[in-house]
């Protein structure tokens, strides 16, 4: 495995699904592969779930972590080709990416879209512009299109929490007072297209994803109906894909609450976290048994682990 | 030990001050204890002393410690019940405390008080609400009410300097140009209630420190009267807890000076740090022998160590 | 070695050299020296390479790595002897420097100078506090007046890529849009002093640095006439020394472009970065073969761990 940053890299889903599961079963049964290995992880926004669960799973295979948050700590980085530097950008990425490679193993690297310039943001430059340059495994710990390491952590406990062979799993848009990005959406679509299961996305009209990702994946603009039947409720707000980045709508009759579980075949509530209370989803939802956000974000870890473990076998 | 965040936890002052004394004298021998075990330090405020000398004793133990300014780099936390997450806070504290404790086997928390809300201050909300939804040992790094490890390190180093049986121990409020919070006061005088000595507050009329804190410890108003015969002069300011978090006085007068250091027996001097030189206490007793407050900065590591040790060990 | 702070305390190079050499050979081979050794590393300004490199330096020798930036994750500390502490610093640098030191064995501190106060800066407080003040080995990762690692990365690159006995290295001005400090040409300056190398510096009129620094070495501020035959180009931005801190020329034609390079004998072309593309030198140098800047950059772990090898050691 080269770079891991988006799930369209993965080749063989049920061998990743089975090592994260061997390594959750052993989480320090691979210790020597680390050794004398740098996990470089740099920060361009805040992280809780990922920076925790990625230090935690270098820790597990022995390796040493060092962590930046890259525009505070370090210097502000240039990604333009044939910048006159003269302004507020001290270095430009190509300097900054091969230098880094010859400190660490692996870079992993967080950077969240503007969601003001959708043509830029969906070159995913940051990411984008390591992988090219850098001269070891680059890893998205979440960029501006895509959560690939979320991705995997979704499928692990999908898989964990699964009553039937063919679920249903409902993708659904719910309320929030902030633009979001589309990276989390876009990286579940893409795995649940690859995972055995019976997909549906739901949100208002005129909140579509960008085309490209949800390909023929059903799409159904009565939350109600989408979720009849179904066994996993994955709820997220992402702001306005065609009217970029913009809010349309904060429509609270799509925040997630009992009577919408009610409709399901008692199905478990996901999300990816942070989530807001009481505007994605209710607290009696997020409070009940249903709810398996927790040992969701749990697998994390070991969703993190089994990345970085193919990447220190060399493993495609 | 579930969790560790007042000085009322401890069951067994003098067990607990031999394990950190036999820590001190051979602070690597267990680092088999916390093979495997991260200590997470989740950070709201500044801190020296308590970041580097935890981060040192979770090493001596060999633990994996990660480390977090959780408000500029995760996200701000919802510490109200069915608050409607409308605004800036992105995560409830029920969702942040049940993920990180699946990530780290100890939370150890930093928090100052606001010292504008006597009431809001006194729940110690952050660290109580970790303590309450963590599913881990949490470890107060100081709250808005107490400086739990601070106070043991105090009480180890009083041990080590004293030469009589029950020395005699003076806290005393000196000036400082800002508004301190009472945690390390409060910690301290629990200590020394709990400890052999003879002990006094003296502080100007009007700042009592909590009388739940204080009970029937003896208050001087009168400096110099309560600095005779002393064995220890332990300064430290506050604001004032009946007219909440005000500065009411900067009276110089109460400085720690050579003069008032001749009033006692000898004494030694003590003080958690940051000092404020010349406020305090003047530079001519900073830089005497009778100073103690390197060494005692010490005993932090011990302090920190003997308490992760004894929950690692899973003792009361 | 106690303290590492400048060139100067460089008693035999050739050795030093030749133990960087050895640790870039086998650099995972003294592990068991570092074992419970901890490296602080504070840092009052941005770091990339010095941090990364010297946390990897650490980390390959088996040191623990404790990081801080002080100002924002510590407290601001007070410098100036008898100080009355009632302003915004919080803490003296006689308390600070002798508590780390009973928490780390080695501190290493970056501090940038102000330049706008000549004096002051020469004085290189904060490093030299430090030295002053702790009780253990204090490293510069670039104080006020000196950069001696990127001095030691530097010899190391030069033996490297040298192809005659006494090379000749050319240390040029090059134009920047900031004013940049004093540190890193000094450092090499007093470097090309020490090593056996034709050393010319070339600079506009009036941009002469500090004339203690450079003493006798050749000045010529023709910059092509300077370039002939050189084998090595040291490009860098300083700001003006004489009016300090101030930027008297942004002269593009200063710049390092291939017809510049074309008059040396096919020089390889060094910078400390960050670099400033199309400002200090132009894209087409950076991105020939001609730069070794990457190299240079790896010799910084390299340059670390060999002084971090000799403090653990003890030696001189």
């Amino acid at each position: 495995m080269k770079h891991f940053t988006s799930v369209n890299q993965i080749e063989d889903l049920d061998a990743l699904i089975l090592l994260a599961k061997q390594i959750k079963a052993n989480p320090y049964a691979n210790k020597a592969i680390g050794e004398n290995k740098t996990l470089g992880m740099l920060f361009f926004n805040p992280s809780l779930r990922t920076r925790l669960s990625t230090q935690k799973a270098a820790a597990n295979l022995g390796m040493h972590c060092i962590t930046m948050n890259l525009n505070t700590e370090g210097w502000s980085l240039e990604f333009e080709d044939g910048a006159i530097m003269d302004g507020n950008k001290a270095e430009h990425i190509k300097e900054a990416a091969q230098v880094i490679s010859q400190y660490c193993d692996v870079i992993a690297i967080r950077s969240f879209p503007s969601l003001t310039d959708k043509e830029k943001d969906e070159e995913d430059q940051v990411i984008n512009s390591f992988a090219k340059y850098a001269t070891v495994p680059v890893i998205s710990l979440e960029g501006a299109t895509e959560h690939p390491l979320q991705a995997i952590a979704d499928i692990i406990t999908i898989r964990e929490y699964q009553t039937k062979k063919r679920p249903k799993v409902v993708l659904t848009w719910a309320p929030h007072p902030k633009a979001l990005p589309h990276a989390v959406p876009n990286s579940f679509v893409k795995m649940m297209q690859l995972a055995d299961v019976d997909f549906v996305i739901t949100h208002p009209q005129g909140y579509e994803l960008n085309p490209e990702v949800t390909k023929n994946s059903l799409i159904n603009h009565d939350q109600n109906d989408a979720f009849k039947d179904a066994d996993f409720i994955y709820a997220k707000n992402w702001s306005n894909y065609n009217d970029y980045g913009q809010i349309l709508s904060r429509d609270l009759s799509w925040t997630v609450n009992p009577e919408k579980m009610a409709l399901t075949n008692k199905a478990k509530f996901m999300h990816c976290l942070p989530v807001r209370r009481n505007q994605i989803v209710s607290d009696a939802v997020l409070d009940s048994d249903s709810s398996i956000v927790i040992p969701q974000a749990n697998n994390r870890t070991y969703a993190a682990q089994a990345i970085l473990t193919k990447i220190l076998r060399n493993e495609d």
